[in-house]
Order: C-alpha cells, then sequence, then structure tokens
C-alpha cells in the first residue's frame, strides 16, 4: 500500500490551526512556539499542575519534552498525559537525553505508562527506551538511524505506537511498516531544539488527522516532510547555523501542500 | 485635546535607559530582552520570591506577564507588584490566555487588586477580564478590537487603569478617550511574544514618563506606537517570520522620534 | 612568556566537541546552546536536583550563571558544582547581577566554595564579587573593565581562580598576568545574553584543556577571542541588533584556527 501523499495533511492543518499544548524545555519554548506558528498551527506552552490537565481537555493534541524537566514539570506532564489519554487527544514523548540519567529513564517509563500516539527522538535515545543498549552523552546522538531501525520497530510493537527516528535519513514506523524520509540538511545538528519542534509539528498534525492508524501514520510522515523539505530550502539561503534558524522558519511558512507532494523524497518498507 | 507627539517619549525613553523588571514567561524572556535592548531600555528577568520585591524597588517599571505561570512564578509576581504599587513604580499585567483555565482567572483576579498601571492583552482576554465572555483557546484572540472596545472601556473604568489592546487596529484607553494605532503586519501574529515584548516595552515607557494621567497615555500609546511602526518597516524587509525577527529588531533600533511623530497613523477619540 | 596563539584551541574544541553541562537562566539557554553547537561543542542544560550532579559526572565541562536563579535552580548548581570539583572537571561561575539582591549576593559566596575555574563577568559584577563597591542595577554593567582590573586581579587571587572581564576591552587574568583582547562590537551590549554564552563557551575551551594553568588561560583567552572575532565579523554584516544574532552564529561557525591565530588582537601584561 502506497503512503497518501502528504500535501493533504499539510492542507488540514492550515485550515484548521490545532491548538497544540506543548510541555516543552526551556531551550525549545521560544523556537518551537515559532515553528508552529510558522506552519499555522496554534502552540500553548504551559506545565503547572494548577491547570496543565485541564489545558490539555481543551488542545486538539499534546507534546511533552524532557530536556529540563524537573518534579514540578514531571507532574504537569504526567496529569497532561493522563488526560490526553482520556479525552484520545493524540499526543507525543520526545525523551530528550533519556539515556543520560537514572532520573530520565524512570520519567520516560512512566510517561510510557500513558499510551503515547508517538515517541519522536534520536536514534540513540530509542535504542535507550527500547532497552537496547545506550551510553547516551546528552542530547546528541551517537547511533545511526540504521543501527536504530530493529529498536524503533520493537519498541513502536511494545508500546503500540508510532516511533520517529531523526537522523540523517529519518524513519517512521508503527512496527510493521517503516518509511524513510531524505532531506533536510547537514547543519541541522548545529542548530539547537529543532528535534524538539519536530516533535511539537508531528503534535500538530496529529492534531488535525483522523484517529485511524493510517491516518495518524501519514500525520507523522508529514510533520517530518515538512521540515525535510524546509531544511533544504533553509540550507540554500543560509550562510550558516545562525541564518538558518529564519531562513527555516520562512521555509516552514511558504511550505504548500503541493510543494510537499511534489519534492518530498520519501520511501516506504513494509515489515521486517 | 490631541495626543501629544509621541516622538518625545522615545526620545526620553533612548536618554533614560530605563531598568525594566519583567516576570514573564519562559517563552517570551528572551525576545523581550532583545526588544528591550533595542529599543534602548534595560531588562530584567528575575522572579524567586528571595528577590522579586527588592529588586523590584531599583526598578523604573515592572511587567508581569502570566503566559507559563507556576505558583513559584505567582508569588515573586505577587511581591513584585506589591512593591510596585508601594513604591508609585508603574506596573504592566499581561494576562496571556487568561479565559482558557482557572488558575489563569484567579490568578489574574489577585493580580488585578494590585492595581496595575496598564493591562495590555488581545481583544479574548479584555473580554473575559472585563467579565464579559470568553471562549478563550490558548494564547491567541478570537474577539477583533472592535468588540473589546467596550470591554476595554469598562476595564479601564473599573481599574481605574489604562488598557491596551493589540489587533488589526490597536487601541489604548483609559475609559473616556481611546487611541487607536494603525501599523504593524497581518504577519505578527505568526511569530510568538510580540505583544509579551509589547508590555514589556510599554512598561519601560511608562518607566521614564511622568505620572500624570496624560503621560502615561501618551507612554503607552508610543509603546504601540513603535511596535506598529517597526512592525511595517520589518515587514518590508521580511521574506517570512522567521526572517521577520531579525528585522524587527533592527527596525526598532534605528526607530528615531522623528519617525514616529511622522510616520504614526495614530488617532484619538474622546468619550464613549 | 608570550600567549601561545589561541587557534590551538579552537582546533583541540573543533575535533573533541566538548559536553558542556550548562546550569543557566532562562533568558540564555536557547542562545548559548546555538552558540557552543555552532563552535562545535556539544551543550546540555539541566538542572534538577535529581539528575545535575549525576550529569555533570558525564560532562567535559560545567558553566553556571544565576540570571533567573531560584532555590530549585540553586540546589541543581551546589550539586553540580560540587561534583565539578570533586572531579576535576573545570567549571565556570557567571555572577548575573550579583550586585543587585541580598539573594544573588549570598548564592555567589556560597558558590565560591566550589572552587571555580573561572568567574566570567562584566566589570561591575567583578567589583562587588571582590568586595570593592557596587551599585549594581541588574545585569548592565557601569563600571569600565579598567577600573575593574585590580578587582579581577584581587579576586583572582583570593579565589585562586581566573578572572575574565566583558567589556570595551575584554580582560582575562589570574592574578599575575592578564590578557587583554580587543574587538567585538559596540551593539554587541544591545543583544542579550552574548555574555552568558560567552561564559558557556569559555567553559566548553576549559573542558578540552590541559589542567595546567598555562593551558587554561589559553583556553579562556581562546572564548574570548572567539567572541572578539566573531562580534567584529558578524557587525559587518549586521544592520542592527537583530540581524547581528544570526550573523554572529554564523560567524562562531566558519571561525578557523588561521583566522584566530591571524587576526586577534591580544596583549598580555605581566605582575601588577
Amino acid at each position: 500500500m502506497a503512503l497518501r501523499p502528504p500535501g493533504h495533511c499539510l492542507d488540514t492543518l492550515q485550515a484548521q490551526t490545532p491548538l497544540v499544548h506543548c510541555i516543552t524545555n526551556f531551550v525549545a519554548m521560544n523556537s518551537s512556539a515559532n515553528i508552529l506558528l510558522a506552519l499555522g498551527a496554534s502552540p500553548a506552552m504551559l506545565h503547572a499542575r494548577e491547570e496543565a490537565g485541564e489545558f490539555t481537555a481543551l488542545a486538539n493534541a499534546l507534546s511533552i519534552n524532557i530536556g529540563t524537566v524537573s518534579p514540578d514539570f514531571a507532574v504537569g506532564m504526567h496529569d497532561a498525559a493522563r488526560i490526553a489519554r482520556k479525552h484520545h487527544t493524540p499526543w507525543v514523548l520526545d525523551p530528550v537525553a533519556v539515556g543520560a540519567t537514572a532520573y530520565r529513564r524512570r520519567l520516560c517509563a512512566e510517561l510510557l505508562e500513558h499510551a503515547p500516539t508517538l515517541i519522536r527522538a534520536n536514534a540513540s535515545e530509542i535504542l535507550c527506551l527500547s532497552g537496547m543498549a545506550s551510553p547516551g552523552r546528552g542530547a546528541d546522538s551517537t547511533a545511526s538511524p540504521h543501527e536504530a531501525r530493529d529498536a524503533a520497530m520493537a519498541l513502536a510493537d511494545r508500546q503500540r505506537c508510532l516511533v520517529g527516528v531523526s537522523g540523517e535519513v529519518d524513519l517512521i514506523t508503527d512496527g510493521r511498516r517503516t518509511a524513510y524520509i531524505r532531506g533536510g540538511h547537514a547543519m541541522m545538528p548545529r542548530i539547537t531544539t529543532l528535534g524538539c519542534g519536530l516533535s511539537a509539528t508531528a503534535a500538530a498534525f496529529l492534531g488535525v488527522a483522523d484517529t485511524t492508524p493510517e491516518s495518524r501514520f501519514d500525520a507523522v510522515t508529514a510533520a517530518f516532510g515538512c521540515f525535510a523539505l524546509a531544511g533544504e530550502r533553509a540550507a540554500a539561503h543560509a550562510a550558516g547555523p545562525g541564518s538558518f534558524i529564519p531562513a527555516f522558519l520562512d521555509a516552514l511558512y511558504h511550505l504548500s501542500p503541493e510543494a510537499l507532494n511534489t519534492h518530498l523524497a520519501l520511501e516506504v518498507h513494509h515489515g521486517l
């Protein structure tokens, strides 16, 4: 079965302006908000236990990123994820640097119990979450996406969720089929929190998708596709990682469903 | 009575470099600091209860924004607002997404007791604060500034403060007269925390203004005017919301009192 | 004794990609992460007491900045600094606005007990830390680097550490010799948290340096040198403080060891 062209997902997102509740790290907050706005979604960053769950109930999607987490944020994450699950609101887990400390491993294990719709991470983090190895030194990945393929499929299968792995080639899997996306640019790892922004973007796409497994797979693929394509275009205008940042937001803003359908280098494999 | 041309306010701000104590949200902190610096003010972001009030006593103005608030920040907000009132230091309240949760409504009701000099918000937030309606879904406004005019005047009258409403046309009112400002650009809502930065900027202008109602009205009008004019100029150089951000800071940096006097589309109405 | 040319430090940094644990303020987090990435280091921002010390043990260097500190961050700072000292991991203290409140003075006095490798600050902050005077109004400096020279040397001598003072002319001292660096641009104080980013950058250079006093002096000088040179280059391309920011990151990204050796205006004085 061929993947439906991802443009229709972007079309829907731009028409519906999904409200995306982000409980994310301090480094990514501004950047992720601007990424969502550039694309046509509506971001809201708030985390206090006094309101996190109440707000999730209003949102179209939830994105949780543990980058600079502390116990007060963790409580808000749990409340929000619990409400998301209860309301069948899609939610994304971004397990930043999960391999680095015992606190992160424990927190992620707990958050996984709330059944995320998607885990979006780099290869090292997926290896760690899947239980296969992990030295993990901070937020940077030291494993390749290829090494991570088996781990991603196993994790998706075990958690009954989607897994999206960012790398030189991105991969998205539901445990059975796997989409590979080429694009982006080698400069992107030299800019902070683009991965966090991708997690929030995937939440936005999930927030306007049907609840069928196929639609959700398409939605996540479209999110990765937007980043791959906007990354390429931004790199063509950037003199370095500094000028890449505004160029990337501009590229997301100008991305059209047609461009996504025409230019995205997407490949889908079935089974193992 | 015609409004005095707003250029003199900018002139005073640039000459005096007011120290602006900002207790703001995590998304806006960097952006608001850069906005204040570009314009010629001196920002300071700190919030801990151990020092918030002590620092407010040193500052020329205070700006409180509840975007990513939690109880620890709220305590600092209360202490700072209390000291501001005691020292007759002007302070601005930015009630982000006040309609979204009970926690926000309660917090804003409490903060209003410290008598803000200005409430700066979008139309939905003003409608909510005034007690007139509010669905409120996050930080985005769903009501037009025109719908909000009555609410703004009623709120200004009840709180005996200035109210500034950002929108396609901005309005500033003290409950009797209302200034309307045209300018800015349709792209501005696609960039995060510009409104938060405007609240901090209004605090900066209030920090160097006389304490007369007229001077404070002028000060807030000048702040909105700077954003309207810098927004227009930035949009002329921007290829999208990403490149708008640096262009906007550049435009604020180069804004002159003369340009503000000459080019600002400002209109003042008296009474209801 | 002449200073070794600073290019070799940059060469080492780019080859080794040091992991820099940053416990810094909310305003600086994104900017400092991008600065470290542009230069070729690997940033990690996290602060919770549940993991701060554990993570420091993995890192090549630690940078602590008290800008938006609160008690929960302070606990993480203490744990991290304690571990850094125990593991002989170099660490940098950036005592933002130490003169402004009693809370900051007390916190810095406590952090100094963990023996920082470098104190990086502006002249006002160094004057305050050294015990010589201090009006201190926020993060901006009101004393000149020249006024601060004696204070810096006294502080370096008392704390047995390096002291780096940012200003129109930067100075770095170990209490005996002093390096002066010219460069940068008058626009740099109009951009927020560049100083914080310099502290993190100095940590990165220290993280790949030998532990000899000479190598550490060289490392800090190289960090200041990168900022001076990248600042000059960025200013040549910037239309204002907004466009300076991406231009500065681009300049850091393209900085070569050769450029640093050839173009840096560096002068070293010995003794008092």
